[in-house]
């Protein structure tokens, strides 16, 4: 009987976790919000729609003293968002910290510099370079789906930037890792990349971590 | 002759004219980004995907001493938005300023408090507020369609706060100005509001201004 | 034993009460129709795709003597509308009823008096109002997400009108409900509408139910 | 310096030609609603929003006589459509008068009988049938994009019906007409309905009108 | 204890079933692919994202002897595509070999000749036909939603083909068996395509299979 | 005069410039097909829906004996795809051909292997690593906005692939041209890929030919 009940949980929770994935769309809701997983429309207060932890990621520099640090409010941080087709990412750059180049595969990214300067730009599928430096206030538009970065070249002070998407799950390919710490075949990427294995395997022991 | 010709630049400007219209819309964009009327892609450079009118909206109290101040960088101010379905709106509340109570037809808002303590509020569609009293950094969902409000309840200190909305041109529809100075009809707005003719009108003339 | 298969339901029950919420979204389907909760293909056939509940509803006045009532066909009442984007209301108005200022967050509304007349009338995001009288057979568009009405008035005969949706569950926010029966504060809706505590406080008591 | 002008208006009503395939789409506007071509927002009243085809092919049988009219309010009869997702057809049905089987490309359609005793049915694309008789007041669905049909089995009185739909523009396959009247080989049309080109003759001079 | 187990199982059973109802939809969704009931993305590896049941359908005449052979690649057969919006069919045709008239419900259809030569052809909603000898290597495409059919002429030789959907699930609507074998009263058949009852029922016959 | 009529041209032109870009988008579209720019409806044959370019890229190593080549068939090069979300890509390698890291910016790619051997790979988001080897007929999936690649290991014999999309213009972003051939600051790159300025001007140089 144990056992019994034992396969109705595991599966009840197989049940739970695919309903996880099949929450994880961005269609056009057809209620107010989302509830989510195991509450009840009765359970949500305001408090459900608000989130905290950008109180300290949007005024400072990293608070561990790494060059960059991102700090997500998207449907996976931020329960409310699913089905509402938007979230913020905070970005804060140490003193010459930098984002470097990645993608964002399901929205454009509308970034606003709060503090310091960013040099900031992304590359269009006709390999032309958009490049800009921002002053606080500043606005910059990633179009969707092209690779782009942001660079604070101040050495002396830090900067933060609060950035926008059209998607409550945007995602983020970073291009250093998917790169040279994925395990991609070294002869392959040295062919890819015009050059030697030597050269490949030298940004693959850096990027490892 | 003349007159031949003036036809030809009434149709050309007619043909503009619509072409705006069709522009309105915001389907997946299957270009990197949507060149504006009469530019060609060799045109654009880093400034067209730069918005620099938050450099004063985003830091202080509203600069025409009015108790509230909206700025938009949505696709009629900012042309680069056109497509990518994100745009920002920089919200900077004088003490005790409020944001009435209004409706984005086309987008969820999703709110940032950069300065002081602000009230926010929505009522859903079962007639449920829901309100929270915000610091700096915390982040507000205000749902899809839904009547929702700010207010600055600090009567000595401004407030500043960025939205974010997962549409190029969000829309807002202003209740009180909708309601009060468009005029729809007194009798009407009586009976829908359970009052009088002599209540509706005294809203209308506070509201007309 | 017994508390553990509670538990088991209780963790279904969540599960079930979850996926309804799942349930709610708008995508395009790629089955003919979604099944309902509980049911296989094979149980469904050709009542699941009827709606009786206009048999009174579209030709008459309101039964409960009440001014003004709607019948809704959405996906809520009609489950077979899950997915296919389209639903129906039916309007009923006694003589002098009216149906008050109103939104719709997800669909355009489509009507067609069927008996009586109508004054209909919408606001636009720039504030202009378009009225209409309307009569038998005659169609009236009320745009995506602006605020609109309609008002039978004739003090002696009912009317009756018929609604359609580009949404299976297009949603409505009442006004008068949702600014004076919600709880908003006093003092900010004073603020709001430019008037007094006294005269909001006489809207909440007259909207309160 | 004429042909100069000409080939100016040439130009000129070719790129409205296409400007009205460009129109030809069913985004999700960013506007309010779409001003049609050569209109400024200030042409736009009331008239707009509202359409009388109806005022007649509402209430009786069809007026020309023929077995069954449709009579569409879609966005190419009533401009006002454009971008707002939904539409309407009226069905006259004389006695005995049937709309054959026909599919709609771009929409589900909602069905509510006004007049009279229609069967109506549909296949899935599984080849189930669902056939159902409605009264005045019943509504019927016909899934997205499959085959369907309504008949009037009442040999003395007619029936009217409205029909809703979730685009601006169904779009309507005839398949007596695309299958027999369009021209396609007879040899072929008689290996895939397995009969003989003589019955495919016979059908195609039956419907080719 | 065992019946209320058994009512446990069957309740999770029921909502498994419906969860695959749920799955049933193409929105776009935000993660990089949706990881199947049941498993947990630790269980996907490349094998997933690999279908290898075209090894045979791609390069020869069908294997069962039949005039024509559908091999399917969509969400139901290739889990990997739920959510991607795009699936293929491999298409291969007997010497003389047809896919009779058909349409796909969710999906334009993108074709590639890869052996042979087909004549293949559509009917848009104005009934105009379209058709074309083609090739191996010539791609045509069938917009969507219409009325189209493919025709291997050539007598002696096999001709296969491989048909792109953007969508992880098209759908085929078969004509002849919507028309002929799913039971459709013989006499609204007969009027809808203008001739006799005799002739539908020697259509019917043919159809049965 | 002439003037004034090249003044009309230049503007009549510039319209139709910024039409293109108009029509740079992938609405479902309200019509069968979309007809090109400057055509009418009653211009468009069967030709229109015909590519034939493929004829010899899908049968032979490329011809220009270039390690890869890819001949696309989307809405650029094939116009009758505007607004039907689904395009295709003929792959040829060269023995020991490879398509180097890459990503599709609107859609996820489906290929078919018809000649050769190919090892095939992408990386989700989560920095896990996706590679298969593939025979003529084996179908793979790359999800949406990931990187991946293929590669032709056998270094005598060629390989030939088709791949299909679900948009009309996919896009291409090829990651050793993005990165090290626009022209990006070096330092910059330096930082993001923790190496030294001499390995990324290496780089640059090998990718800029």
């Amino acid at each position: 009987m144990a056992s019994m009940n034992n396969a109705c949980i595991v599966l009840i929770l197989a049940t739970l976790l695919m309903i996880n994935n099949a929450d994880a769309a961005d269609p056009d809701i057809v209620t107010d919000f989302v509830t989510p997983t195991g509450s009840s429309p009765a359970d949500i207060d305001a408090a459900f729609f608000t989130f905290t932890e950008f109180r300290k990621a949007l005024f400072g520099a990293p608070s561990d003293a790494s060059p960059f640090k991102v700090t997500k409010a998207g449907e996976l941080e931020f329960a409310a968002l699913k089905g509402q087709s938007v979230s913020f990412a905070a970005l804060q750059y140490a003193p010459g910290g930098i984002n470097p180049v990645h993608i964002h595969p399901r929205s454009a990214e509308l970034l606003i510099v709060l503090v310091g300067k960013l040099k900031v730009g992304f590359v269009d599928s006709n390999n032309n370079l958009f490049t800009k430096i921002l002053k606080p206030g500043d606005v910059f538009l990633f179009p969707k789906g092209l690779v782009h970065f942001q660079y604070n070249k101040d050495s002396n002070n830090h900067a933060v930037a609060v950035s926008a998407f059209g998607s409550s799950n945007a995602g983020t390919i970073s291009l250093p890792n998917t790169l040279f710490s994925s395990g991609i075949n070294t002869d392959f990427l040295a062919k890819s990349f015009k050059t030697d294995a030597e050269t490949i395997n030298e940004l693959v022991t850096a990027n490892m971590g």
